[in-house]
């Protein structure tokens, strides 16, 4: 049977892959009076006095949403906030499985922006996070700017910054296997969507000075025409050289390309025309930019996707349950500083002398990883003013 | 140690009263390629195909919100949603272990009705039904007829109907007991809010023809002064003879009491000024309309209030789970027939032979009455066209 006949049967089955679940059983007249009425008024009053002590005495402190409108969807598009609910409850699955977090999925009938920020704002009370989700480019970095001025409660856009916090890491023990440095590596990123953006954004402040970002008419470059705020934001801090032209063009002596775009789009020639030592991270779900094989006959040195099926799965899974544990812990924002503290974190959680080209990242169910990232990201927190 | 010191020490220990709970775990890559991406597709494109498939694939089918913008919260007022958050947690842990539905609150950060009625629509395709709670008259008539008008799962407002539904079961039983009919009984409701107003009409609806709602003002007419529109319809539908005066000359002559009021309102002349069995229900909380030992002392026959440590407990918790339950699993919105189903059923639960002036209705932790209430209701659903 497949996989997509099997999981029909697997959600057919659950009717639903999470539940609510009662921390403290009420069976008899005291339990009720503890957690409701009357006794239910002293926390109720501890709050009045200070809305910080929502954090002793509610699920705020241990509990996020993941929010989406639906818009775009894993490679399925907008199919809106009703279809979109197996998959937001698949990330509070993962949320819970990995970090222990409590995460209740809120798909949003609207797409209108503002409505949806504005919805977010009035159901935030309840929540120590917000998980944005599948919500589509340039939407995305709107809704998240503004929701992150106005709440006092971290906002992470997960399709963004998971992506590109785990690709930050692959990269850096890449870089250790082929022994090249940061600053002379050209990094070709093609899709100038959430993730690319994000990803090219990350290397940038990491301290990568030649990153060049395509979409599907070629380079960003400085007066590029039709471009978003966010794009024309990056096509300034990327392509110091006003690069133009076709991913073709712009791929010859790169060293590192990372596909976020759209299937089989790379061939091997384009491959064959990167610098030695090539590394290539093709991620366009569930096909990806170049197969592996063919990307290592070409001439690549390492290969990742997004696939679970092939070395080297570049799988968000291994940064968002322990940035958000730990920034819903400490009650801040997760900052560029924080996702490239998580990114050298996750990096490091592979001792050197066990990287190899095929194993340049830890399987997302090696034990204590989200932890390991949440205790680190929390230490990097704790350093800051 | 006290109970609000002891609550106190229960919120605190426990951070929170419910959790997300997994209910097939993910342990492995199979398990998470079932559950998330890529086998999570095949039910997201069963729910584009048809939205209904929600229910098969999803939580919708057994989950609801509990939501409420802390504007009348018991007896504490309008504390704001941050405060109301235990309330709303206590109310979703009754829903799970009474009626082992799904319950998640949430605390809107606004009290504007519009934008309560907008933001619960935009909310709404993860929920199979919606408990509003704690919401202040008269905007919680308005915030309910408007959801029920525009979402296609069922909407309840607990403190009007769960109250209603729980007074009526409790006077079908006494009057069994003094033996009066229906249409002759003289019903004086104090109390022109939320509750007063529901049992009022439910009361109406049900066969009574001498109700009187009164408020602090004495007794609502046709022409009465400054009323909102509920109250209007109420002054137009009870008070046939359009009585005018405060309390202690409406409540003269009458048979049933029903407070929904103020502490120590009603004095032992009031009680004795009613006809022989009168019946009173003084529901103030914690501290009721008149203590029972004085009631009965002043010639009651029949004494209910809110608490728990007096005989006869007027517990909403007898009627909303096995409502809502029943409302959520045949999708149909809870009418003023289905609230007089439940509350017949609820009366019915207690054979007659083993009626009491000491017991009126059950209590809450006799085993299996929301399933019970659930099952009456959905088969009196199901008679409806």
């Amino acid at each position: 049977m497949d996989i997509y006949k099997k999981s029909l049967e697997h959600h057919k089955k659950w009717q639903g892959k999470i539940s609510t679940h009662v921390k403290s059983t009420v069976q008899n007249k005291e339990d009720l009076s503890l957690a409701y009425t009357p006794g239910v008024a002293a926390p109720c009053k501890e709050i009045v006095k200070n809305p910080d002590n929502l954090y002793d005495y509610t699920i705020k402190g241990n509990t996020i949403a993941i929010v989406s409108d639906g818009s775009a969807v894993l490679g399925l598009g907008n199919i809106g906030p009703q279809a979109a609910l197996p998959v937001m409850e698949g990330k509070a699955v993962l949320f819970k499985e990995f970090a222990d977090l409590n995460a209740f999925p809120i798909c949003l009938d609207t797409q209108d922006s503002d409505e949806i920020i504005q919805t977010v704002i009035n159901i935030s009370p309840v929540f120590g996070g917000i998980n944005l989700e599948d919500i589509s480019a340039p939407r995305c970095f709107y809704i998240e700017k503004r929701l992150k001025e106005v709440l006092d409660i971290p906002v992470f856009h997960d399709d963004q910054h998971g992506t590109a916090v785990v690709v930050l890491a692959a990269i850096i023990n890449a870089l250790k296997l082929v022994d090249k440095p940061v600053k002379e590596c050209k990094v070709v990123i093609n899709g100038a969507g959430a993730a690319g953006i994000a990803i090219a954004k990350l290397l940038v402040g990491y301290g990568f000075e030649k990153v060049v970002l395509c979409d599907i008419n070629g380079a960003l470059y400085e007066g590029t025409n039709n471009l978003n705020e966010e794009q024309i934001l990056m096509a300034k801090i990327t392509n110091p050289l006003n690069e133009k032209g076709d991913l073709r063009k712009i791929i010859v002596n790169s060293d590192i390309f990372i596909g976020v775009s759209a299937p089989d789009i790379v061939d091997e020639k384009m491959i064959s025309s990167m610098n030695r030592d090539a590394i290539v991270f093709a991620m366009a779900n569930p096909v990806p930019e170049i197969s592996p094989q063919k990307a290592l006959k070409a001439g690549a040195k390492i290969v990742g996707t997004g696939r679970s099926d092939f070395p080297n799965q570049v799988n968000n899974v291994l940064a968002f349950p322990g940035i958000m544990k730990a920034a819903v812990e400490v009650r801040k924002q997760i900052t560029d500083e924080v996702k490239m503290k998580a990114a050298q974190a996750l990096a490091a959680f592979l001792p050197e002398d066990q990287l190899t080209v095929n194993k340049i990242l830890p399987y997302p169910f090696e034990k204590g990883i989200a932890q390991y990232i949440a205790n680190e990201v929390k230490a990097f927190f704790s350093l800051e003013i």
